[in-house]
């Protein structure tokens, strides 16, 4: 079997439901130290979290206790082993933890989001490495067990605590599966922000027979709630769409029809593009709640800023090795939801993502293309080329 | 101890919390039969009904199983044993179910609410019988052990076996406690009806990063709502306030922060006024929502149709009966939630309700000024004079 598949393989085979790893981190620690990697664990709570690192001037050190070269830049391969649950196995064609080929598909939970692009970084490593031992600059892992989850001790706090140590990545590419109808045609070069809140609007509680002795909190949200949701916050630019405003929740009433309530609560949530920040955001929300006279509180809840890495040499590399491997031009995109890169981009890293078609993530009979994975490594591998060698 | 307050005492001594009756209506039947009224249980589920009628004309014949005279115009007096709970007896000076005089006042749950009432009407009917055996005409008891619950089974269903034997009640003294500060202030002459809805309006569920794929149905009801709390139903009349609309629930969102919610659930309420009907409150309404574009369904519900009794010979007796004893001009008054009015009123009979002063009703330590029972007893009879005396 081609290595990238049977790596894939034996990832798929450990059953990694977020926050479990089982093991994964273990099995690509150990490929990787084979190459010289140094290998970090980096738990959080109940989160596991490898960090893997490689100087390719130091590389003939290895082995000795000797301290390694830290100079030139790093790219780092960024992702994640867990995967989300599998839904009723009874539905799928075959066991989810059982990775399976059929008619040139890979099925397994994971196969597509993304122990695929797991196999396919490391495979890429072992290739890169094996032709160019003394690349210059480094090359890095940062993987999380716990990106489909709360996502709370995994990536965010890796990046912390690199930060700390004062290491700062240049390049970042996230196996996240960013194709959408074959490999390579989308790279993800930015995401948009996510902003939520809790708003509570406060009212008088009363009965509803006597409203003049009430203050209705319902009757005073609507008209807010409404301008909120007819507000232009931006109007988007050449990487993103506008920014959109949604209520995902409202709450309000006793449960009692002859009561007027004393609260509701309204919870929503901003997408945002590069075009607004999440204060201009957080200042024009409650000044339009502070026009209409209303007597509140909101919970503010920052997931992630916006990041865009509209051009540079990651970009560029990664345009090139698609066109070689794939004969495609890609299409840059920041469409979709969060991903990790939101945790590494704000620290001035240019990131890009990169992985499989994503039809089926998430879903019963998960998939991907068996071919692809190989060629997914050779993508990989041609980035680190364009990056890392003089 | 005074016999109207004996009467009461007697009563509250009975537990009767919705929908139990705790024998109340055994113990107002052996009073009412003593007298020569006919008593029928009238049981529906689980709540306990009694209907007791005297003829004047054929008092005479009672008891010897003649067919009773039933020519004649009707008073009845109608009411309920049951009464609301306790709360927190520990909090009671004394027990609630321990009728208690102190500082001239009863103490007890239910002295307001009705059971001062219904020891009244007692008192008022043996003396005015005692006083006027061949009264012309007749009185009626309609008296319900459900009328602080779902009132499903109480005033309604008598009510309909009365007009389907055939009955019209012409005149109705209903002992709600109408009183504001001194007994006999304030009469009720009719109350606002109660039209309810649930309104659900659908959307099209999806992830908030994905707004153009969803259909957000709380943004979508937000603009038709705002124009319902703002629409004016109408300007009221001398005896009703302005018809009020007020939202008592909303609820919408599937919990989750970041799924676009299919549908948003919204309860509300109209306490309307005699200048309109229900059916134009819902055509209103949904042409309203209509003028919106929403995907809804609406479910409503009539607690009770509006009613007025605005002139006529039981508004004079009861305005000169309270003058006669209180030495006060009465007020006619349509505040207030819906009462068991709603189901009388509406077979054309006059309806009025009078009692006792209402500032502790429902609460802990109800209390009733123990003067104001042989007074209100004094009132009832009263109206019985001057309607069933030639």
């Amino acid at each position: 079997m081609e290595k990238t598949l049977a790596l894939a393989c034996e990832l798929i085979r450990r059953p990694s439901v977020t926050p479990e790893d089982a093991d994964c981190q273990a099995l690509m620690a150990e490929h990787l130290e084979a190459i010289g990697f140094q290998c970090t664990d980096m738990p959080f709570g109940e989160v596991k979290n490898l960090w893997a690192e490689r100087s390719g001037k130091g590389a003939e050190r290895s082995g000795k206790g000797a301290e390694r070269g830290s100079e030139g830049p790093i790219v780092v391969f960024a992702g994640h082993t867990d995967v989300v649950p599998t839904g009723p196995e009874s539905q799928w064609q075959s066991p989810p933890f059982e990775p399976t080929l059929r008619d040139g598909l890979l099925y397994g939970r994971g196969a597509a989001d993304m122990k695929g692009s797991l196999a396919a970084m490391i495979v890429a490593c072992e290739e890169f490495v094996a032709s160019h031992p003394e690349h210059r600059g480094r090359i890095g892992f940062l993987i999380t067990s716990d990106e489909e989850g709360p996502a709370v001790n995994g990536t965010v706090k890796v990046v912390e605590a690199l930060v700390d140590a004062g290491k700062a990545i240049d390049w970042c590419i996230v196996g996240e599966p960013s194709s959408t109808s074959s490999l390579g045609d989308v790279v993800k070069n930015g995401r948009r922000g996510s902003l939520g809140a809790v708003l509570t609007v406060r009212g008088i509680q009363g009965h509803i027979a006597y409203p003049h002795l009430a203050d209705n909190p319902i009757h005073r949200a609507l008209p807010a709630l409404d301008a909120l949701t007819r507000e232009v916050w931006d109007e988007g630019n050449d990487f993103f769409p506008a920014t959109s405003f949604q209520i995902s929740n409202i709450n309000g009433g006793t449960g009692a029809t002859n009561v007027i309530p004393g609260e509701v609560e309204v919870v929503f949530n901003f997408r945002f593009s590069t075009e607004v920040t999440d204060t201009e955001l957080r200042q024009r929300t409650e000044t339009i709640l502070d026009a209409h006279g209303l007597d509140y509180s909101i919970d503010w809840n920052l997931s992630g800023q916006a990041f865009l890495t509209p051009s540079g040499a990651l970009v560029e590399a990664a345009v090139e090795s698609i066109r070689e491997v794939a004969g495609i031009e890609t299409e840059l995109s920041t469409a979709g939801g969060t991903s990790d890169g939101r945790f590494i981009a704000p620290t001035g890293t240019q990131v890009l993502e990169l992985g499989p078609v994503n039809a089926t993530i998430h879903k019963i009979d998960e998939c991907v293309r068996a071919d692809d994975l190989p060629r997914l490594a050779a993508m990989y591998r041609g980035i680190l080329e364009k990056l890392l060698l003089d």
